[in-house]
């Protein structure tokens, strides 16, 4: 019997933080499903006091997913009550809270003299902060993880005295996170043992490890605190996060189960749905996977070479360390045609792992006829983004009712667009640099507006001729960014429908701000 | 003074098996000398033997680039023959022979009786080989070096007794791979030092590593590999390569830049043209960087949260452990408008790294003044995609005189095509899903066509609204991929372009295969 790792997702915390990756709350209550599906530990739900956004956010998955979920806060009362508050609904409720104990954090952030005149003092201070925070969460929450923000750049002595002092305030788990990405493999494994070594308290609280990936280490330094003694990983899917990215669920989870033959640990995690949880956050986060990305990338399971091919035909394990269905990748591709029923399409879905109520299946139809009519074949991966499109339409405000195109190498390139905004529609035209410039010209000319487009990508996901084009951009207004996403056989009319989808988030964004505000009073905070 | 790593780059060999990854020479020759101004010790730039275009590929490259070339060949004096002919023009050339030590491969590859029956028959004729392969390689060329295939499987006794017979017939480099990413870096690090107390001779030579990726650690094996006696680190810009890549360039070599306070390690890779070497070899091979990949990704040296962001403007050393100028990466975004001259087009180019001939600069210069017409701002990645795009022309043969489309949400997508191919002019017009679709199947229509589009991809490469879109996409044509690249502001302009280049470079190959398949009487290997 293999001794059990805790598997700590913050996808939707650490994740969501990474540059351009706003998700909106029903992309996050999807993925907290997923999440649930895949079997994880604990769902770092978001940072409740931060905005409107993510106490929502929160909230809501606290009151519909069966895990145990948790609420980032800094170390203060209000930041803690706002993330109780958040995560009221859960029957499993965790606070994290954190405090920085690197001299290069504590100089950084705490430089006012109000904190200390001298780093001694300032560190007596963050001391004191994160007994009485600690302390202060659990009178109100029996399982309260604490976090020793840049501990992967903290002195030995000091962090052992601030972890010993956050589990004798009642702190149940203890993360030790490398937030720079600075650390090596053997330098990192080492801390979590001198740690082990001398904090007098250790045995009362799990050591949790969160690392990050700036100089591709990640991974490597989670499994050695394994092996140092750390039982609990924080995670995201797809390793995204901020800069680099933190360690990535899929490669830590794979490497236990893999090499089951030399480690003693193991995860609950469900394999099988990783390949779905990573096309899900992929989509909605407008994060792509490198082809060449470990366990879920195009090409994890791919063999090119003459040489390889051979080998592969003669044994599969001559370059084969895990299946690809182990991971529940796509094993066969065409799937459902036009003359495949409501009930075929319902099949597949589950055989893909999604569940869907009788509501959301006509509407899905609906949308499958038509692709089925464009397409011969629908493929699996065709169904993950039908399944996606209609989980973003409820925050619908604007909608493309009408788009037509003139371009070409020695004609203006032209665009026309209809637009529905509730009962009104706006109808425009404006030129462009190429086809796609001319319709966002004609967006924003209809709806006066004039955003900053920050990113736009095109992934084709299928591998027919009539390939389903998704456009994934990023629009940037009043400095918040927001990702849309757009879905078409035809590219244009993908595009169209990403940049209005992103304005439909911006709108919903701008909305439950104004309304929380009046409601908690709360201020943003930075 | 810190010892030296050596660097063995292997993205021109293992990289290019990448999937889909197919260079024409020119790409390669661009490469490599971009690789040379990194100044990598060693550029592997190809398996001679393998196919013509390979040869012809180490061929070019040996008479260019003045660093050791290395061309890689089984263990048979066909193979052999072919890359040290292949290696002539050479000033350094290394012959990289290897043969397969683990069981998985021996009984995978070696399973007819004629290698003997027995697996220790088999082991006795696969040491036999390796020390015939490596004295005739040795006879022929002062630097050999070889590898044991997935050594990081085979048996530590047997692969101990293949490397002391490679030495002992010649080979000065000994090269461990960890052929299916599949050890662990304690694991992998007690290998090599197990080796030095083992292997007699091991004083001999330079131990070298080759790692790949495929649970997530070849960056964590090749430093584990450093800490107990590995010299020579083979690697890839970017980590493409076999399924999820190999160990990555850029993350190990900074990796040792940045944990100078506790390695004793550096290499002499110049580190400020990382970054442009990762854009010409994404651009190349059509592999995308995620954003969160480490060093090199668009959101590496980004931040999000608040919190960060208000860390980072107290003090940068809160949350950054290199700066982006380190790795070359771009500061300042807005350079050049459309009243620059020639002097500064050339002026920012060389501030970039490039260097460009007056032939080169005229061509050049021509199509900055197009785009300058369309875009207020060019941006340094305008310019790096407008190098790119001089390298690939020398290829063409068949060319886009004109394109129309008319396209929209109820209207059929119809495209007209007009192209030219050496002196002939042929139009057509069709119909299709979307307009990338219709120009499509115009092209095919024109030229009578009907190859697989297996990939389909766009970048943006710019901030600006009417950013210079780069369509990526793969064709497969009697199972050869070949990718083709296009940029245009327009994307179907850019996708018609990409098309064409693809069959630009199947044209260039079956043209070559069949001249050398003449002059060499040569046949194409597995």
């Amino acid at each position: 019997m293999k001794e059990k790792i805790i598997i700590f997702d913050t996808t939707l915390r650490d994740g969501e933080q990474s540059p351009g990756a706003s998700l909106n709350i029903y992309e996050k209550i999807e993925i907290a499903h997923q999440l649930a599906k895949l079997n994880v530990d604990v769902i770092e739900a978001g940072f409740p006091v931060s905005s409107p956004a993510q106490f929502d956010a929160v909230h809501a998955i606290s009151s519909e997913v069966d895990k145990i979920i948790a609420g980032l806060c800094r170390a203060n009362e209000k930041d803690i009550d706002s993330a109780f508050k958040a995560l009221q609904p859960a029957k499993h409720k965790r606070i994290h809270t954190f405090t920085s104990t690197s001299d290069f954090h504590i100089l950084g952030k705490f430089g006012h003299e109000k904190y200390g005149v001298s780093l001694e003092d300032k560190r007596k201070t963050i001391l004191k902060m994160t007994s009485d925070s600690v302390a202060y969460a659990k009178s109100l929450c029996e399982d309260v993880e604490y976090s020793a923000e840049d501990a992967g750049r903290t002195d030995i002595g000091y962090l052992a005295e601030v972890i010993e002092a956050a589990i004798e305030a009642g702190a149940n788990v203890v993360n030790i996170p490398d937030t720079t990405g600075y650390t090596f493999p053997t330098e990192f494994g080492n801390k979590i043992k001198e740690l082990k070594r001398r904090v007098k308290n250790i045995d009362k609280a799990v050591i949790s490890v969160h690392c990050h990936n700036d100089l591709g280490l990640a991974v490597a330094n989670s499994i050695a605190s394994i092996e140092n003694g750390a039982r609990q990983i924080e995670c995201t899917v797809n390793g995204i996060g901020e800069r680099a990215g933190n360690a990535s669920l899929e490669e830590i989870v794979m490497a236990l189960k893999v090499r089951g033959d030399i480690v003693n640990f193991d995860t609950d995690i469900n394999t099988r749905e990783i390949y779905n949880t990573s096309r899900l956050v992929s989509g909605f986060t407008g994060i792509l996977v490198q082809r060449n990305k470990a366990i879920v990338g195009e090409n994890a399971f791919a063999h090119e070479s003459g040489i390889h091919q051979d080998g592969m035909l003669k044994n599969r394990d001559t370059y084969e360390i895990m299946t690809p269905e182990l991971v529940g990748y796509p094993n066969t591709k065409i799937i459902l045609g036009r003359h495949s029923g409501r009930h075929g399409l319902k099949a597949r879905l589950n055989q893909l792992g999604y569940e869907v109520s009788e509501e959301k299946l006509i509407k899905l139809y609906e949308k499958f006829t038509k692709l089925a009519d464009k397409k011969k074949e629908v493929f699996d991966n065709d169904l993950r983004i039908l399944m996606g499109d209609t989980i973003t339409e409820k925050d619908e405000f604007y909608s493309l009712d009408h788009l037509q195109i003139t371009s070409g190498s020695k004609t203006i390139p032209t665009a026309v667009v209809k637009i529905k905004i509730e009962d009104q529609i706006i109808q425009e035209s404006a030129i462009g640099d190429g086809p796609i410039d001319a319709v966002f010209n004609a967006i924003e000319r209809a709806l006066s507006i004039h955003p900053e487009v920050e990113s736009y990508n095109v992934r084709s996901v299928t591998s027919g001729r009539q390939a389903l084009g998704e456009v994934l951009l990023r629009i940037r207004s009043n400095s918040i960014s927001f990702t849309g996403r757009g879905v078409s056989t035809d590219v244009i009319e993908a595009s169209a429908l990403a940049y209005l989808s992103a304005l439909n988030k911006k709108n919903a964004h701008f909305k439950l701000n104004e309304k929380f505000n009046k409601e908690n009073e709360l201020t943003k905070v930075g």
